[in-house]
């Protein structure tokens, strides 16, 4: 069965918002056997909306759209339900009562006229609950097609469809199973590994397909198959993986499947009953921020230092200042006494440090833009590495980001 | 005139990554006066993609396409341009050039054959040079509307836009001038600015849209104009957001252009010599990544302290440790005390601290998941406010990493 995606408002046309909502919805759907046809953006316009409804209607089972749904004027997708299913609105009672109920126990203020006019729903529609919020979700059918309306709002349409859409879906539709596994490579470019996987790729069965991710220093490779047999589509993937893996051994790090990077860290991290600090210096924080997006990381996290002028990294860190007069702040030297004096400082038994040359202006270093040591001190004892990695700021910190990372996942799995 | 993003790949339709090129490409084009009538998700299959061109075709003048353009087997974009613009493929001697030197200069090794089919190109189209990579970017013509194809690697085909992209669409299309304000304001939700600005909404010109952008805690107000004449436009736009800026001047906390909160910050740090330091427990870092993030960072950021567990409150940063013990470490008395000694700590002007609950764990506090305190301590005294974020741990690191840049723009704001 096939789904389309549809997102509608302004603010994602002109690039103000970055739409977040569509490659949550496909995560989703793709876990459940529903394979995403189209995302599909528009505008909140009339004509746009309708159009964009009728052409889905050709083409999938399932129509999962987000927003234009707030109590302002400039929202219309209900009203374009409306025109659409040719229905009337009615009033829905749950509802009234929820969104009463969220502002006595949450906003603690009487609602609008506005927002009771949220429990006034299309008559035709299965409507579903918005735990966290005033608008509703809308089930309508047509011509053998199911269109859900779903707020935009991330953390409304997310729990909305979690609890609400895809269990009919799951119920409404057979579906046959999806499976994908990604093997996370680093170190080669997309060509290099094509050229050593060559004979391998031109064996692969038809109903396999292979997809090259690059990104920042590392290429993903993915293998995905659909099947009605469960068993089966794993079995056959995972035995192309594991040959995949073989001739890529020396470049390969793990798989991604449900787990980041940062995920796989933790799980090491809390089964060793090992502790980490990190020491930021280009990246600034975005090392920290990653680690401590995972729930839980206060139980291996001990904390982070941004020691963003050279004078901090004496003062709080403790690093000799002789040190970084004779090699530079940017130094595969410096990296380590950061990494080392970072154990200390946090009293953790890993300490993660990067020290580099972000840009566009150059600081207090001698080294060119883009240059980043980054070390890693651990219980038996030091790596470090150096690395060039462009002269664009932001690629340099998502770059420095990753590598560090990757150095981390690398040494915590040694044994 | 009108514009479509096609953007091509699996990966976006299951979900594996997000989309992040249509907003860029959709705010650049904005800026030029092209509207963007949609954006289009495919897969990399041959049907869809001549559909999605066809399609477009008839829509559209305009037609951005990104991805499928790599070396290996998984990218057809190519052969289908060839096969909807009927073409062959001819050897370019400038793209060949550039993918020998791109090896020779910056990868130090020699292009695989795959890396020089690159420089095979459909004979009519006109190519686009692209600086950071070796897939040169393709502009072909058909039915009056222009077809252009760029790199999915956000990095390469950002250069190749605005460098080769966008001054031939400018030569190419006469463009109407579009011109967008928006409002940042915080404290109360749509329905209550709806209802406050009734009167203001009802009178405003119809040539001039209003949008409310709802995010965590705060609402932009975006008006939106278009047409021939630029001073008019944005007369007119500014005419009516200085009325709305009056009406709402308790909840509004300034403009957003081309700015963000944390751009400026920036300018006001810079423009009055003044230094900052934060000091993150619950926001874990994220606050320093932002601020960092920034060009120029370094000359008033001094760094950041991330004490992720009680301890190092006390010991790194000084807090007194009967102030935790009778308070808790969530308080309103401990995060001034933090953002005190933060300025201590790193010799700032500013000092900025957040303490919180994240989830789904309390930690060392009895105060409810998702209760946060932030504090900003400056040359005029201590700022501090106590905050309830829900329960959600990514959604209360946002919300509180945006509280906290919003107090501090209020704090710098003043005189």
């Amino acid at each position: 069965m096939l789904a389309e995606i549809i997102t509608i408002g302004d603010e994602i046309l002109i690039g103000q918002i970055v739409d977040t909502n569509s490659a949550f919805i496909g995560a989703e759907l793709n876990k459940i056997g529903v394979k995403v046809l189209q995302i599909t953006s528009i505008q909140d316009e009339s004509s746009q909306i309708l159009d964009a409804l009728a052409q889905a209607n050709d083409r999938v089972d399932l129509v999962l759209l987000t927003g234009g749904l707030g109590p302002t004027k400039d929202d219309i997708t209900k009203a374009m339900f409306l025109e659409y299913f040719n229905d009337t609105l009615i009033e829905n009672h749950t509802v009234l009562a929820h969104i009463h109920d969220i502002f006595k126990t949450h906003l603690k203020r009487d609602p609008l006229p506005s927002n009771l006019t949220q429990a006034m729903v299309p008559s035709k529609a299965s409507i579903l609950r918005n735990a966290h919020g005033t608008a509703p979700g809308m089930w309508m059918e047509k011509n053998n097609t199911v269109f859900v309306s779903m707020p935009g709002v991330p953390f409304e349409m997310k729990a909305l469809l979690k609890n609400e859409v895809l269990p009919r879906v799951k119920v409404k539709f057979k579906r046959p199973h999806i499976y994908h596994k990604t093997l996370l490579t680093f170190g080669q470019g997309e060509s290099q590994i094509q050229e050593r996987i060559t004979a391998w790729e031109e064996a692969l069965p038809e109903y396999i397909k292979l997809a090259y991710l690059p990104s920042f220093g590392s290429v993903r490779l993915r293998l995905s198959s659909t099947g009605v047999d469960k068993i089966k589509v794993e079995y056959a993937v995972n035995k192309q993986m594991l040959l995949l893996s073989e001739i890529l051994q020396d470049i390969a790090i793990g798989y991604e499947d449900e787990t980041s990077l940062v995920g796989r860290i933790s799980e090491i991290l809390v089964e060793k009953g090992h502790t980490l600090s990190v020491v930021e210096s280009c990246t600034g924080g975005s090392i920290a921020k990653s680690i401590t997006a995972i729930a839980g990381a206060s139980s291996y996290f001990k904390g982070g230092l941004i020691p963003y002028s050279t004078a901090l990294k004496t003062e709080i860190l403790k690093v000799d200042s002789r040190l970084i007069e004779k090699h530079t702040v940017v130094s595969i030297e410096v990296a380590c006494a950061m990494a080392e004096n970072s154990r200390d400082l946090f009293k953790s038994d890993y300490g993660l440090a990067t020290t580099g040359v972000a840009g566009p202006a150059k600081g207090d270093t001698n080294k060119e833009v883009g240059t980043v040591c980054i070390a890693i001190a651990g219980p038996r004892g030091v790596m470090v590495e150096e690395f060039s990695l462009g002269d664009h700021r932001e690629r340099v910190i998502a770059k420095a980001h990753n590598k560090a990372l990757e150095m981390l996942l690398k040494e915590l799995s040694k044994n």
